[in-house]
């Protein structure tokens, strides 16, 4: 028996929040006196004691619960104010407290809560908002393999009739762990007598509760079904995910990658809805960032100043120059993250990449370097612009695009694999961000092979 | 009885490809004439013979024909050589001579041919590469209103245990017309003796064959249905598309438009697989034009050549200012092409996205305008860069970053608008491509506001 003053000092370590301090306390008590201790405390209470204990305690403890406390103690965890008070600790004590909810409770709840519940109750179950285990339902049949196949029917015709997907049944051990996956027809179809063991292949593609939803859509991709399996970290069936809902997650992914690339925090919001205050911080932020460092280019250009006006021609070029340097840098960047984004391009493959763009940057520049050198021949000669050098002019703008086009092209497509490599999301407004790197670059290698080739004519 | 004569000549008509004549020729004829006029022809002319007939006359011509004939013609039709023929026919040909075929035919063709025949003869189908009716399967069960619950259950088992979808059920009328879907369990959980007609709502969701697989993305993104039905255009029910096909085209719908909105065209390949020349070419294609295009700014530039020679410094700004219009250019019409993508903004909506647009721009190019001017007036004050009259220079920039900031803005949103209008694909290069006329159109605001600023001062 616990006494009242154990109580109404636990009491006070939640009220202060203390929870490390109260984990550590119980974290070696037995499962009955844990359930003693929680039994009187306010049901908000009793929540957060139960989501604070270590995995494996919180299973035994639930185990011992009775039916009515099991289900009080659920819907007592999908209460905003339960949520809330977890949602406040700190990230780090938000790590090394709360474990992942074992196996039997996480079912117990999905199935007892409504979507609107789940989505609250969703924040306590230990899985990070980008996680599979946020979009689970609890909408599928589970079966063993020791039945029968027409003992096994009977089962899906008594818990499936809710089930969206009854065409995959998951076959699970006597521990709760997923082992095959099973088509309905081959059920169907099968003699009534034989064994679900008769018909499994033990091969299944599953989720992981923690995998990041954007390697779910991955998965779904290759599947082709239409819902997956989806497990704990110790392979415990306890939900699946329908590809209805990927669907949704990949077209959400897909708006903030497009958001960022096109230099702007992902808006979450549709553009119609979202208040012209929130657009207007969210697409400033990258808007000033690129801006000021585009200011290099104040720079670059300031420290050409004598070259300009000596020869101003050159500078009449610059926009030009440099903007072909942006167009390939952006479009090398946009196409290696799609790739990495659909799981095409991996992290070492940058070698073969850069090898790649190599090709590629100095082809597209080279077609490039010929129409401009074209370009500024053909008016020369035609409108006798651009003085007497207009040859040398020419070559230089021709080389220095060839060369602009290829750093382009290569810092564009590796810089994706800088920003994973780093953990950053490469989507995060690359293709501006290279515009702006190529056109500081751009100017240097332009004004370089200006004073290489003009020099002793123009300069 | 046709004479050995007039199969001669349609053979004739056939290896000519006169399809023309021919349909004008057999377009009156009984079903049971065309039947035997097809009788004698090899497999391969007798699948182009039919598909060459009108839609009506098609679906009587099938019925007249025996069990096995029908299923000679069908596997016929998926022949490589029958597509062949048939796609080698011009454009508008296809339109006028391949009306789409009837129910009867597309219903047993697709329960008849494996998904790799299908995907042959899906060309003849009578659909658009990118609609809805390319992607169909047959796997679904279709009930009708008068039928018993215990006979429409019956039905189910016998036939829907191929069906990846045996959640959703179509109720059909007489004529084949899809009336009403219904969910398994509301037919599970009915008294047997109750009609299908009782269960009823005639509410739901549908696609058209002739829908586009765009649509279709939409659709379902709002159904969150596992599969939906597809008709023909007269409402006949010839197939259903789950929502994996879908995912899939999400996919790749997205990462046509992210690679378009890089300033590319689409690879239709993955980066690592597609060979260096075709992906050169791709990418060469709108670096080009972006480069031809953006040679305005060296005609821009050419008539500012006094004002750049007399004030040098001005030069010096020229790639920070503009590219402040591109970034906010590419920003705005990659937010309003995504938007309308997910369809959250319509043609008609272009005004209400101006009068945002024109806030937002203002917005940002205040925020840049200030950032722009303290920049240079520090310079100046801290470095004495710039000369005398840094702080004249320092209005200009700023007042030329609030004009070409909001333009970009403008401009960026409405090109999407102008390009959807005359039926072209807002993504096709918006990004880059405002940019680009972004820097032609700000090099005019920027050195028209020195000119009026600067004016008796630098200039």
């Amino acid at each position: 028996m616990l006494s009242t003053k154990t109580i109404v000092d636990f009491q006070d370590l939640i009220k202060t929040r203390d929870f490390g301090a109260l984990r550590e306390q119980i974290k070696n008590w037995s499962a009955g006196d844990v359930a003693d201790l929680m039994e009187p405390l306010p049901a908000d209470q009793e929540a957060v004691v139960f989501r604070l204990l270590p995995r494996e305690q919180a299973a035994a403890v639930f185990s011992y619960l009775s039916d009515e406390r099991q289900e009080e103690l659920l819907k007592a965890m999908a209460h905003e104010e339960v949520a809330s008070i977890l949602n406040a600790m700190s990230p780090d004590d938000r790590t090394s407290l709360l474990e992942e909810l074992p196996a039997n409770v996480i079912q117990h709840m999905l199935n007892l809560l409504s979507p609107t519940e789940r989505a609250v109750a969703a924040q306590l179950l230990g899985y990070a908002e980008d996680s599979v285990g946020r979009l689970m339902t609890p909408d599928f049949v589970r079966i063993r393999a020791p039945w029968t196949v027409s003992y096994a029917l009977d089962h899906i015709r008594r818990y499936g009739v809710d089930s969206e997907t009854m065409s995959m049944i998951y076959v699970i051990d006597e521990d709760g762990k997923l082992i095959d996956d099973l088509r309905i027809r081959q059920i169907l179809l099968a003699s009534p007598d034989a064994h679900v063991s008769d018909l499994m292949d033990s091969r299944f593609v599953s989720l992981k509760a923690t995998d990041n939803r954007e390697t779910a859509v991955q998965i779904f991709r290759d599947a082709d079904l239409i819902a997956l399996p989806v497990t704990d970290t110790a392979n415990a069936l306890i939900g699946i995910v329908t590809v209805d809902d990927i669907l949704d997650v990949a077209e959400e992914e897909a708006t903030e990658d497009i958001q960022k690339m096109g230099g702007s925090e992902a808006l979450d919001e549709p553009y119609m809805k979202i208040a012209i205050t929130s657009m207007v911080r969210k697409r400033a932020t990258w808007l000033v960032i690129l801006f000021v460092s585009e200011m290099l280019t104040a720079t670059a250009m300031g420290s050409f100043e004598n070259e300009i006006a000596k020869a101003v021609v050159l500078s009449i070029f610059v926009p030009l120059v440099i903007s072909s340097g942006g167009n390939s840098g952006s479009q090398a960047s946009t196409l290696i993250i799609r790739a990495m984004a659909l799981g095409e391009v991996r992290l070492k493959d940058w070698w073969r990449v850069m090898r790649r763009e190599i090709l590629s940057g100095l082809s597209l520049g080279t077609i490039l370097g010929v129409i401009g050198f074209i370009r500024i021949s053909a008016w020369a000669l035609l409108f006798k612009s651009y003085g007497p050098h207009w040859f040398l002019l020419a070559l230089t703008v021709g080389i220095a695009l060839v060369g602009i086009v290829l750093w382009g092209s290569l810092s564009g497509s590796m810089l994706p694999f800088l920003l994973r490599r780093f953990g950053l999301d490469p989507a995060t407004s690359s293709a501006p961000f290279v515009a702006t790197l190529v056109d500081v670059s751009g100017l240097i290698i332009y004004f370089s092979v200006a004073s290489f080739i003009l020099h002793g004519t123009l300069l």
